[in-house]
């Protein structure tokens, strides 16, 4: 039903995006102010502002660049990610500041509810990855509106029932394992009878930000007033990163028929053990245990590079450009399981052990639950032809987004 | 007059620069000395030091790879940026410590005075962005070196006759905004009969740094002792910047003939936010003016840049390689004229609001003489032909400057 | 004797990753815990943070992306850099803390113990500068597991015999030097008959962020303490970096046939006087002085570039890759003759400047016989042909190491 000339932007985009931002202005112009209170939890400004802009650099350079792989996508990869990038963050501070509002009747933005919101942000940059080519920027902003929603709101479930409030590090981390899994696939399976595969070649430097940057992505939210518990994340943080570094080469070295290696393989799996490592943060305490789940995910991360995206294609229609599923997905899932385990070794006895290991997984069912609801709401919202999905022939090409200048070399 | 070869720049550039970082390391070797007092401001180095490395990587990376965009001239681009940067910061810290060595007999130098030499060479990089590809590096150090002997003059006069040293957030704005439009339009004007355009389509990486970075461009003068004024502006500045960028993508979509979207047009327009906050600065109190600015910059600027360039072309012959009027000339303007209203707004009486109008457009006009004076005598002194200007033909290409190995792939 | 194939790593790299890498756990698991005493030396853990995460970013960005100049290695350059980097940092990490464990029975891992242990791996990354494309990644691993082992032996040989605990920075510095030039060449005397020279054309975007961070890079690990100090360090090198760009480019016109600059020739020459200034940071005190080292710096720098990388191959039958000789090297001897030269005329009677003397030429001659014993004992064991050295006319090519996406255009 779509039509046979690739669908101008200008009639859905242009409209949508000036009507998001003429609404986010009026809501900000009436419910938020920015925090003139500067010491918040013992942190001043300069103390955290070389942190928060870590944070800006993983969220619009690391993710807006992750997908430069595309050879015909470079543009709209990270022309798109950045439009959806601040229209997520803006649509965050909004939700993250309802209780506050409640409350104070004001939202109050400082640094660290930005850093919050780019969190989420990066949440759905990840999920992003799966869609990637297969979608229009119309589709991408809706998605990153609904799962932002999605995501604060499993959040807020996981506050109420749960009463996880103590520890914002784990939520979070669960947070950004869910949506960007289950969201996705559930949107994709709704969407598309069918994936293709785009011609990947191009080197991403988004990679090796993320990479170097990481440590601060899992330890900017934790809390510094314990001593030492900021520094055992980066370290964790950074060990896994390494290991996972080697490992990652190592197993896509015995995979490869011809023992070769795999540019964009390595450049997915390198970054496996920081994601597990700051989903189970809080019951890391050794750096050997960093290390080797840094050295698991490495390995479950690169077979599923290796497998898992064929079958998935094959059983389910679901195609993961990005290969999220084996890089966010399989790790976040073994730092789950890691984090039950090394939880159960340190309780004293076995009624705690059982009571977290019960609360564990009541975490990870309520998140799956609502990812899967929000996933099935957006795909049913996206289905409808009004919002000109791209075809099937003019996926992954920025000849249906972008201008080229006739005289010039594409590159 | 101009030779039929590319002219060798052997002659003229080595000598120049050999006989002003000589005179430079004299310079600094009767008067400049290293600040042994740390805590200035009440600032400790540690605070400052992650903003310093901030604007370092907004002027050599930021500024420096912004034109990479020009396919045959990237080499030039960036490697002149870097030349003309060291040259113009060396010479800003001097300038800018005359006051000091008047009354303490030694220029002292710090982190702070680092950043603000580097401001100063930003504003020069700015307006370099209109003349690149036309000029040779001879003529670009000559300029450097003239803009920020101007900037600095502008500075002094405007703190003399306006005492406006208590607030040197605005008054560098204002000077970043005046010498970048004025200064390098007038030694268009005085230099080229006509212009040509460029081939121009590679991704340019500065943009994305420049995005990024910008709200510690803006806030790092600002003075900490005020709690929550620093936080203000970052705020302001992401807010503003983020709607700018949606906001650009929108309009870009509405004139586009076919509704594509343009990526230098986008690196262009998403700055415009910044750029007007930036000047407006110490009037924004709340986010959704800071969002208002940035949306009102990001329309003219793209507007701008889609009407303007052509038409300052066909009327005064001056050519703009960068897109600099619309990046950074309209949304300083409209910067400037918001600072004006929001100040009137909250001014108490009617008495205030007249005097602090009048006061305000009194600095754009001193603004804007002394920077037609500059460019004025530049470009007179520019004419010149003994700096060998490059013939029109050669304009905008690396092959004049730079070898390159003969059995190498140009990119 | 080596096969006519392109040798699979399968059956040496893989393994050898493997081992090492559980070998590493095994130990960490066994030694290694998390320093939970966060003030270290005055410095709380958010002051530092920034710092750690820039020179993290030298290491995996700028050594990483520095080798990406060779046309058809760029896959490697920059693949195997981040492989023995994490290597390099984990080993040094463990015989960093070999003292520590035997006082205390653990190894106490925080911020200063990576960055230490980072700034083993950037001398092991300069030197890998002279072999990269000649050698395959097991020798390259070899190699700087080896490296790292002589930079800690002479680092504790200086300690022990010549009482320099006082000043970490001269010693650290002088390491850098020692194995960074003399390591790899005794190395390569071993190894090779001959060099083959690679197609160099491309851009390095490394260069650019070691040109930016190298002030922190100079003076991460100056001690706080004596305020000031790691202010003048920042200073000196920002200006020595700055005094070196200029120069370097009106050398480098002046010696070149037709007065054209050479994008490579920049880019290595740059960095002269940061090199230089680093290595005599503790004697400097004046910023003309830091000025003045640069300057000499960046000449000995160029026309080393120009001259000396021909008759390294011809007499020594050496091949330098990336300049490693003209861009550390001699700039590191440099700065260690202003070293010696400086405190000699700070000496207040002959005594004192003579003991410095002999001192300063001890520590050299030292650094040079460790270095050399590394090479030749390193040399020796990759002799064996176990290793399976690559083939000369596969040098410089990713395609022995690398899979290519079949439909793929090759950037």
């Amino acid at each position: 039903m779509a039509p046979q000339y690739a669908p101008s932007l200008r009639s859905r985009l242009a409209p949508l995006l000036l009507f998001l931002q003429t609404a986010f202005i009026i809501i900000y112009a009436f419910f938020v102010e920015v925090d003139s209170n500067v010491k918040v939890d013992g942190e001043t400004f300069s103390n955290f502002y070389a942190e928060f802009q870590d944070v800006n650099v993983i969220v619009i350079l690391g993710f807006g660049f992750l997908c430069t792989f595309l050879v015909r996508y470079g543009f709209s990869g990270s022309g798109f990610n950045l439009l959806v990038a601040v229209m997520a963050t803006q649509w965050a501070i909004i939700l993250n500041g309802i209780e506050s509002w409640y409350y104070r009747g004001k939202i109050r933005v400082n640094l660290r509810s930005l850093v919050v919101a780019e969190m989420c942000t990066a949440s759905v940059l990840i999920s992003m990855g799966t869609m990637l080519g297969k979608t229009n920027p119309v589709h991408l902003i809706i998605i990153a509106l609904l799962e932002v929603s999605g995501f604060i709101v499993n959040e807020w479930v996981l506050q109420t029932l749960l009463k996880v409030n103590n520890c914002s590090c784990v939520s979070h981390s669960h947070q950004i394992l869910g949506p960007s899994i289950f969201t996705p696939y559930t949107t994709q399976c709704m969407l598309y009878s069918q994936g293709n595969s785009p011609v990947c070649c191009l080197y991403s430097p988004g990679s090796v930000f993320l990479w170097m940057f990481w440590p601060t992505f899992n330890s900017v939210l934790v809390d510094d007033r314990t001593p030492g518990r900021k520094l055992g994340a980066v370290c964790s943080t950074y060990l896994a990163l390494a290991v996972s570094a080697v490992t990652a080469a190592a197993i896509a070295l015995l995979s490869h028929p011809k023992g070769k290696l795999n540019l964009i393989h390595m450049q997915s799996c390198i970054l496996a053990g920081g994601v597990a490592v700051g989903v189970s943060m809080s019951a890391v305490h050794q750096p050997w245990e960093a290390m080797t789940i840094g050295f698991s995910a490495a390995i479950i991360s690169t077979i599923g590079f290796q497998y898992l995206k064929i079958h998935m294609l094959l059983a389910f229609q679901c195609h993961d450009t990005c290969a999220t599923l084996s890089t966010h997905g399989l790790p976040g899932l073994l730092g789950w399981l890691s984090h039950l385990l090394l939880q159960i070794r340190d309780s004293d006895d076995h009624t705690m052990a059982i009571r977290f290991a019960v609360f564990h997984i009541c975490t990870l069912l309520i998140t799956i639950t609502i990812s899967l609801s929000t996933g099935f709401v957006t795909g049913l919202l996206l289905k409808w032809n009004f919002w000109r999905p791209p075809q099937s022939k003019k996926c992954f090409d920025d000849q249906a987004f972008w201008e080229f200048p006739h005289n010039a070399v594409r590159k």
